[in-house]
C-alpha cells in the first residue's frame, strides 16, 4: 500500500500539514506539497480545437499522485471549500480526461482516497460541502471514498489538541496496519 | 444599483458566460472576467509576520468588485466546485481580512449577491454543495444571499435551451427592473 | 404518463397543494393526500423475526404511488426537512422491501420523480439538505430524480407570487407537454 | 448538567440506542424513547384559527426534554434522515411556537444539543443532510449544536465496532467529564 499525500497549504507545517504528517507518521508516504509546484488555472478546450496547456508542474505532479494506491488530500478550509491550490489541481484533471480520459479513470478507479480538512469555523458543519463535493468528484473517477477527517484549526498547533481529529486520524492508521 | 459580474470561467462565452450575459443585457454591468488577470493563490500569513502579498491584479479587481452594489458570481461548475480562478480570487479575501478587516466587511455588509453555476453532471443536484459554500461565505462576510442559478450546459449554446435557467434569469430581472 | 401527487402537508389546500395542484391542473393525476390516511411510524424488524406490521392504509396508499409513472412528493418545509407525514410513508417503504423486495425496486425503478418544498425560511438555500435527502433515496430506489422546486410561502396563498416557483413549475409543465 | 436523551428508534437496543447508552453510561440521563409515548403529526394552524392540538404525550415528553441541558439526539438513519419518530417530535415544536414563542425558544437557547446519526449505508457521506437539517433547526431555536456522530451499523451490535464512532463518542465523554 503506498500513499501519496497532497498538501494544498500555502503554508508548510500548518494544522493541516501537522495532522497529515501524523497520520503518516509510521507509513511511507510520498509528500507532494502543491505549493511547491507551478500549476495554472485548466484551459478549458472541451469545446474548441485542443490548444497548447500550461507548460508547468502538473504532469509531474500527476505522476506521483497516480503512482500511489491510498490518496490524503488535505487542506486548510479556506472560505468553506478547498485551497485555491487544491482546486485548482483538480480541474487540471479535465485536462487528462481530454488527453488520455480511459487511462486516467482507469487509474482513480483502482485507489482509494481520504480527506482532510482542517478550518477554524465551526469545520465540522461548515465544512460539510467539502465533503460532499469530493464525494461527487470520487463517484465521477470511481475511486473509493474512505473516509475524511474534519479538524479545527486556527493558531498553529490548534490541531493537536482537537481530540476528535486525533481520535479519526488514530482510527485510520489502525486500519492502515491490518 | 450597480452590477458587477464576475466571471470564473477560462473562456470567454461559454454557457456560463452567455446566461449571464444574457442576466445584464439590459443593465449597465461591469464585466470581470478573473481570466483575464493574474491572480494568485493566497499566501497563508494568519499565523506569521505579514509578509509580501503577491504583486499581482488581485486589488484592481477587488476595487471594482467592491465599487458595485450588485455581484453575480457566474462560475462553470469544474469538479463539483467553483472554478479555480473563482476560488482563488475568494482566497485572497483573507489577504483583504488580514490588510483591513473592518472596511473590507463592512464593504460587503452592504451587497447583495446571486451566484450563476453551470455544469454538465446533474447540475441541479451535484452543484448544490457549491450553494451551500456561498452561503457559508456570505453568512462571513455580511452578504445578502439574493439567490442561484444552477443550468445545465455542455456543449456550447446549451444553457440557452435550459427552459429552467432561462425562467429563473428572467425571474431576477424582473426583480431587478423594479 | 399517469402522475401521483403525494401531498404531505397536514392542511388541505396550504402553499405547498396550491403549487402542485398548478403544476397538474392540466393533467389527469391522482392526489393523494397523506393526511386523510392512517400511516404509522415503521416497526423495524430488520433483525428480528418479522412481527406484524401496522394494520393501516399504508399499503393502500403505496399501491396507488405505485400504478403510476410520475411521482411528485410535495410537502411543506417543516423544520427544514420533509413533514413528519411524508417522512412516515417514506419509513414504511422498509416494510415494502421486506415483504418484497425486488418487485418493491423493480417498481420504483420504473418511476421519475419530482419534488416539491415550499417553506418560510429562506427554502432556496435551507431546504437543499432536503433536496440531498430525496437525491439518496432516489439513488437507493432507482427512481430518475428529474427535478425539484423549493418555493417560499408563509402567508396561504404566498407561493402564487413566487414567480422562481411558478416559472419553474411552468417549466416542468412544458417537459410533460410533449 | 443534566442530560436528556431522545431516542427515535422504534427498536429498543438496535445500533442507535447502544451508542447513545455508551455515551451516557456513567452520566446520569433521563433516557427518553420516542417510540413508548403517542405523538401524533403536528396539524398546522399557522394560518387559521387555533384548532385543539393533539391529546396526547407531546407535552409530557417536550416537559423532560426541557428539563435538562444537554440534549443527545439519536436516530438511527432511516431512508438518509431522522427517523419519522424523531422527525414527528420536532414537527410539533410548531404547536410549542404557536403556544408560547418566547418561552420555548428562550429555553431552547440555554442548551446544547448532539446528535447520533446510525445508518448502514455509507452514513458518514448520506447522512450529511440529516447533520445539516440539525443545523438549521438549531440555528432557528438558538440552540448550541455542540457536535454530532454518524456511524455505521447494520447488523444488532455492528456499531459497537466502528472505530471511529467509538472514538467520537468517547472524545465527547472526556468533555462532559471536564
Amino acid at each position: 500500500m503506498g500513499i501519496a499525500v497532497i498538501y494544498g497549504s500555502s503554508r508548510k507545517n500548518g494544522n493541516s500539514d501537522q495532522l497529515a504528517n501524523l497520520l503518516v507518521e509510521e507509513f511511507e508516504a510520498d509528500k507532494i506539497h502543491l505549493s511547491d509546484y507551478k500549476i495554472e488555472p485548466i484551459r478549458d478546450y472541451r469545446h474548441s480545437e485542443k490548444g497548447p496547456y500550461p507548460d508547468d508542474d502538473y504532469h509531474q505532479v500527476l505522476e506521483r499522485v497516480l503512482a500511489q494506491d491510498v490518496l490524503v488530500f488535505t487542506t486548510p478550509i479556506y472560505w468553506y471549500g478547498a485551497s485555491g491550490l487544491t482546486k485548482t489541481f483538480i480541474d487540471r484533471w479535465s485536462q487528462s480526461l481530454r488527453e488520455n480520459r480511459e487511462e486516467f479513470l482507469a487509474k482513480f478507479a483502482t485507489k482509494t482516497a481520504w480527506v482532510i480538512g482542517i478550518g477554524a469555523d465551526e469545520p465540522q458543519i461548515k465544512g460539510l460541502s467539502l465533503v460532499q463535493q469530493f464525494q461527487h468528484i470520487f463517484d465521477f473517477t470511481g475511486t473509493k471514498f474512505a473516509g475524511y477527517v474534519l479538524g479545527k484549526g486556527n493558531e498553529p498547533g490548534d490541531i493537536l489538541q482537537d481530540a476528535g481529529a486525533l481520535a479519526a486520524v488514530e482510527d485510520i492508521r489502525s486500519k492502515w496496519r491490518l
